[in-house]
């Protein structure tokens, strides 16, 4: 806890999460210009954002927390760890952060700044695919900041890695992220009206994964161990 | 040792190894939908395997030792490292976790929940092909629970993104796995008869491990040695 | 502070940006023989690209600090943590290692020692880019100080592997290197004359990060924080 | 140090480059049945190779230092920390284990256990490539043992990952691997008639290494050092 204050944690906020944006947003543009390979496009667009989440995370966790996602936001606000208000302020700068990363991608791409998105992501199973995504890495945060609090942006860039590939919906997972995809005709977009769907089921999967973890991980269960067996001491 | 009571580590076996399961399907699916090219559809199924497992390993091993593998909880039981009755319970709950994996990875791409798969893998390479796979993951366990512990969720991760490719069967390497695979008729599937074969030649590919590994690696092989070259002191 | 004399010091930063250029305009070479997919070949260009710095900084880092950019040493000699004449010396060490870093790759690929290159690369969007590439890897660098020293290495070498990708530019990021990129009319080349644009780009960018990061990370900024809720302690 | 005997220090010399010449030859069998695209090839052949050299480093390091290629065992015994009969055991152990390890590969893939290599891999610019593999690898490791000696699996494993790319012989870099691939007539052969000046040139870039690294690293160079800005302190 190295005391920042909330300007600073809100710009925190919001440069990360415009950083993060930019590299969805910039690598879908970027790989979808160079290949008509779909396989290898959400490759190209995989890699770099599961690198990016390891540095912003590195670099503005002691600065924010580097929640950079409204449904983790939530999370630590129901965990009574950050107060309401500051809650819904990170949420808008995540917001605000998103919408212009998604901008910035496209200035450098010589893009109009904002083009609303046409591709349909809707449907059940892409709605149960989120759920799963938001879970994991609510899940991945909570046993992180358990057992490895030092390695929580590698574990986070890594679960986002996996998820592009294992969730139909190549795991948005976030509804920061997902509006200011929303801006973006291009490789990462999703048709504005499908944002709903998308960011109710984050947030049940994220509260869901609250739930499961609080009670996997209660502090008071400790017992009799008849197990030495830990691959991870 | 946290001490975590039995419920919440054959829970923690049962999910470890059910996002496992979903990560192996689910993006052996997103692939095989995304090109035609099964280099880079096996690539598209290694790289999220070997990411998943890192955080895996990380936030679920100080609960239930992360398993997700019956020949592995066998080499602890054999090791007596775990009791015969506990051994067992981690076995069924890592079958179960791993069945339920497929079904999440069906639903999330809109597929029946179960699929009974064609896919053949037989024959005596393949099989020698899952001794090797089985032998190096029980040896790279075994050496990092030696020399560096809290490596291990990066080690099986890295070794399993090798073995997808160095092994002529892809490396399935973990009985629970592939028996929740025999349920799927997509790219990660494997006949439920093909089944046996590769469970034998997995368990007897640990058992090999654990005895070269407890020779090699044993104690009280401390002598007088004249070498100061280890690259990893 | 391990104490290196200027003359090893200088070595080291033209040893490394040798290394790394050879490593870009090398691997470039290699993928652009061996495929025609233009993606493909910025994978095959980036993963070693980002691969080479976590060796370079973490091995030379000790002894010269590892800049191998002229925009990052200009950084340290605003912030007064090197004189205005070594400064001066590093970035000459860092243009005569780039360029035989190329000649080198060339070499390697019984190409001529030297070869301008005709790649058009210019025009506001492609500036506005390496103005982003430039900001991203001096905030990653300066956080990374900051937060956590030892990470570095891995820190830039993630940042540059998405920045690959993010940027229209391909994010060069680095004068030194760029200067040694006009030399070789390969993958990774870019037109002499458009060299200017990119380098006042970078060093823009790298003062804007300055700037900003300054404020951000600013010692004293402590203050009454009610947010307990870090991912990174 | 842990003090292992002889035997089990030349069993882990063999089984250590028996599992990596298995990975290089292996993934690259399985890279040429997925597809054509060669640059695809390669990086299904470079990811697994970066992979388990970081296992095989990290498991196998402590007991006998891991060199599993004998430029680097003549280097430490240049450094005399290995005696000169230790140091032709070692060679024997890693030529013995990389030409099982060739066998292990041919095995699992139903090929006969061996088939010399057709592939040419011969003249100036290829001698010059591999001169520059082996300075790299051994450039990497003296500068690791003096800095970061616990990073040296992670140094090694991305090292190789870059030279499988920038050099224009993918970085063979191993006397003992080089003769065990001139046994596969598949994606990572050499012919055998190939090998004198494949190996002559890792011999002498790994010597060089040696020579500069010394003077580089120099623990007598500190001096008055006006410099703070370290990336890596």
């Amino acid at each position: 806890m190295l005391g920042f204050d909330l300007p600073r944690r809100l710009t925190a906020e919001a440069l990360g999460t415009a950083i993060l944006v930019a590299t969805v947003v910039g690598s879908g543009i970027m790989a979808e210009n160079l290949t008509r390979d779909v396989a290898l496009a959400l490759l190209g667009n995989t890699l770099p954002t599961g690198a990016i989440l390891v540095v912003l995370i590195t670099i503005l966790g002691p600065v924010s927390g580097a929640h950079f996602n409204p449904a983790v936001t939530l999370v630590f606000a129901l965990r009574r760890e950050l107060p309401i208000a500051e809650a819904a302020s990170y949420a808008a700068a995540q917001i605000l952060g998103g919408i212009a990363g998604t901008i910035i991608a496209h200035l450098m791409f010589a893009l109009p700044m904002i083009d609303l998105a046409l591709k349909v992501r809707t449907g059940g199973a892409l709605w149960f695919a989120e759920w799963v995504a938001a879970f994991g890495l609510v899940a991945t945060i909570l046993g992180g900041l358990r057992f490895a609090p030092s390695a929580i942006p590698w574990l986070v860039g890594l679960y986002i890695t996996a998820a592009y590939w294992f969730t139909a919906s190549t795991s948005f997972a976030n509804p920061a992220v997902a509006i200011a995809r929303a801006l973006t005709n291009t490789f990462a977009g999703i048709r504005p009206w499908d944002l709903p769907g998308f960011i109710v089921a984050e947030v049940i999967g994220a509260v869901c994964a609250l739930a499961l973890m609080t009670w996997l991980l209660q502090p008071g269960s400790v017992g009799v161990n008849s197990s030495k067996a830990e691959l991870q001491p």
